[in-house]
């Protein structure tokens, strides 16, 4: 009799556990999209302050903005972490033409790529060689490039299921193009924006010269895919077409930042952390919307979520708001610096950075005894129509952090449309949907909660998931 | 040695089998992403054409259109399907506003419903009464009703993460509102709009008196969710709010229309018809380009991509543009019917029509057998992040044709953004992401090509998937 009561009970608190897991998701979706802030934050960060590029008045805005709201959570700590970044302006709006071989002009839409340096006061003007790639630039030769506007044209790959890897088969055009062809002595570097869709909007991002010395340095902007695509076909019916191209961009002196950080201590292992985050800084063009006010807002109401869903965590849960991620990733680099320093175990570290919209999963750099376990709590997920669990990339700004005992990972949203508004005029608020935005919000605090509550090591299984 | 000569050309073609269906999809979803036809189709029915409403001109104009591109495609067969449809025209654009106990007034947004009967001209004010349900407005009974305005108020539950089912959880206060409150003798309804956003945009949708007799037929408009939200506060505030609202729609007689239908004749077994459609009708605010011009470009598409990808099918594929999917389901009510007399074999019948959004899966109604052996294919659509293979409903328009042999299923896109869009002024080209909608179209061509290779019963293993 004793010994059935026993059987009970424990079957009964066996039961109890399985539903707690999948009631507190439930409770944590719930919440999110009944009572989420990212939202609201995010609408203040896109529309009250904007774009926020490393070093500008708006970045230090939003450093004053994320840290005030974050104290009203009534977290453990919340501080700012001081790093000195970059600061590149634009200057004036860039301006440029396709010239014929008849001397019509074309007006058409660029921006200067981040890093880049002006044009020569008033402007370059130049005939066009057109490249897909650094192999084709280099068999034409300093002959062929030199004195001339070399014009980057290769697609992203629109088959590719991924857009990811549609970028990361063509951002090198745009980071280390003009750094290529400046040493075969081209004067300027027009390259075609990475965007899937044939629109009107340059797509700025970083690029670099690397070590080139000053005279071999040459301006660099992105085209419109619209416009690359006129520029292509005008240059396949006249070789003599000439590009002009103006912008005052300029690189000033190194300033103080800050990444922005608040902190749940754990119950019973404050010194392990995990931390979630997203990049502070954005591009200039738009608000920064997509990239990435929503991995800061989804980031912040991680730690709220689990507030307003009653869980006290046993692990330290941090939320790192990196500043200077798209051009220097100093914010990064400082944090895991510190960490190291102050020699804290982080144990898991989350990054969203790869838009607000509707959330499909996550990317693990982790062993696959980690990933197994990880992955065992898969059907968890699967109310939530969240998937996709794979071993890959994280994200930019968790990489430093990246030890044999630290698990790094990246949200990974539907990436369909990404690209569309990446480093654009129209990254911006209107273009993140609430749901899709409080969704991921929800995805993340729901593995930060297993995580926490398992821990991340595939030894420790004495506490299994029961579902 | 004979033997293994044998055994290894069996491998191989095992092997050469294995990778063909993997190649097929990779193909498919390539062809469709680099030389799609959907995207191209849409931008015509719903820039040069535009919203399609049974029995306006431009339904007749979108059948036309459909025909002739299906014509260009060199099919088997191209036909229209006669089919009479009912015509509701929504008259000159409607007007409401709130007048308060002191006779302010504050206009707000509304439009009549599909099917609604005009105001008096004029207009209508009255006292307004708000309600959540059936069950409250019946409680109230005639005494509080009577002479009254009804304002059916329940929002879409956003915890939902599937939000067709927090839509199918409200819809019946707009389908059967004017219904259940004509009874009792109220003089108009408004419905908050079925939008989970809040926003300024009245969605319409059909509803119905039934078997109401005329006296107690009352005109029912939409109100947009913030103007719900507003006319809700100032109801909590000043119970003597009135409601006036004025719209001319009426319902004309009926008209004459089609269903567009084009087929591939299979090669081995020409009597098992497999097919795949949208509804070519729309509401009138938008361009229908989510409900359904998409569903009905990727319906076309699979035949095209069948073709282009060198997919000779054995069974017979149609392609069905069904007419009056909103306000009637005439067409698909007709196609069924004709099916049967003809004593057609439909084996898979799928359906489109829940927006042009990224595709996550299908929903299947069909017995377990057929859905374990669907699902057995489901590691072929991995890479293209296709996950959601469930039992469920299918679609409205291929509902009709659900016998014992004939599987019913529906695309299954990312439902977060549908219902900003669905039945109101929003739903237009600009909302529809390229990439987005020509996935959805490989994704159904590939599960017909599937279930064109290998059938649909579960009976017939002979000739398994090898993957």
């Amino acid at each position: 009799m004793h010994k059935l009561i026993f059987i009970l009970g424990f079957l009964c608190s066996t039961m109890l556990t399985a539903q707690t897991d999948a009631e507190t998701l439930r409770t944590i979706y719930t919440t999110s999209l009944t009572n989420g802030k990212s939202y609201e934050w995010l609408d203040y960060l896109s529309n009250q302050i904007g774009g926020r590029l490393s070093g500008s008045l708006n970045a230090e805005k939003a450093v004053q903005y994320t840290k005030e709201e974050l104290e009203k959570l009534g977290l453990d700590k919340v501080w700012l972490q001081p790093v000195m970044v970059p600061k590149w302006v634009r200057g004036t709006k860039e301006y440029a033409f396709i010239e014929s071989g008849l001397g019509q002009t074309t007006t058409v839409n660029i921006c200067a790529l981040g890093g880049s340096i002006a044009t020569p006061f008033g402007g370059v003007k130049a005939p066009v060689i057109e490249v897909k790639d650094f192999e084709e630039l280099k068999a034409l030769g300093r002959l062929n490039v030199a004195g001339k506007i070399v014009f980057f044209n290769r697609p992203m790959q629109p088959d590719l299921i991924q857009t990811f890897e549609a970028y990361g088969g063509c951002v090198n055009q745009r980071y280390a193009g003009a750094m290529e062809a400046g040493k075969l002595g081209a004067v300027g570097v027009i390259v075609r924006s990475m965007n899937l869709r044939l629109d009107d909007l340059p797509h700025t991002g970083s690029m670099s010269y690397g070590d080139l010395p000053n005279e071999q340095r040459i301006p660099s902007a992105a085209i419109s895919t619209n416009d690359a695509e006129k520029l292509s076909g005008m240059l396949a019916l006249d070789k003599n077409v000439k590009f002009f191209f103006s912008q005052t961009c300029q690189q000033m002196k190194e300033v103080q930042s800050y990444n922005v950080i608040g902190e749940i201590t754990g119950s019973e292992f404050p010194n392990e952390y995990i931390i979630v985050g997203g990049h502070l800084d954005s591009w200039d063009l738009g608000d920064g919307s997509h990239d990435d006010g929503a991995g800061c807002v989804q980031s912040m109401d991680v730690l709220r979520l689990l507030k307003e869903s009653g869980i006290k965590p046993k692990r330290s849960i941090r939320v790192v708001l990196f500043m200077n991620e798209e051009n220097g990733l100093r914010g990064a680099t400082k944090y895991a610096e510190v960490a190291k320093q102050k020699d804290e175990s982080h144990i898991f570290s989350l990054e969203s950075d790869a838009g607000g919209f509707t959330p499909r999963g996550f990317s693990f750099d982790c062993s696959d005894a980690v990933f197994n376990k990880i992955e065992s709590w898969r059907s968890l997920f699967k109310p939530y129509l969240i998937h996709y669990f794979e071993k890959g990339g994280s994200g930019a700004d968790v990489g430093p952090l990246k030890t044999e005992t630290n698990v790094c990972a990246g949200l990974r949203p539907d990436s369909q449309r990404y690209f569309d508004h990446h480093h654009a005029a129209n990254d911006t608020f209107d273009a993140v949907n609430k749901r899709e935005l409080e969704l991921g919000a929800a995805t993340m605090t729901s593995l930060v909660y297993l995580i926490d509550k398992y821990g991340i090591s595939p030894i420790s299984n004495s506490e299994e998931l029961k579902d």
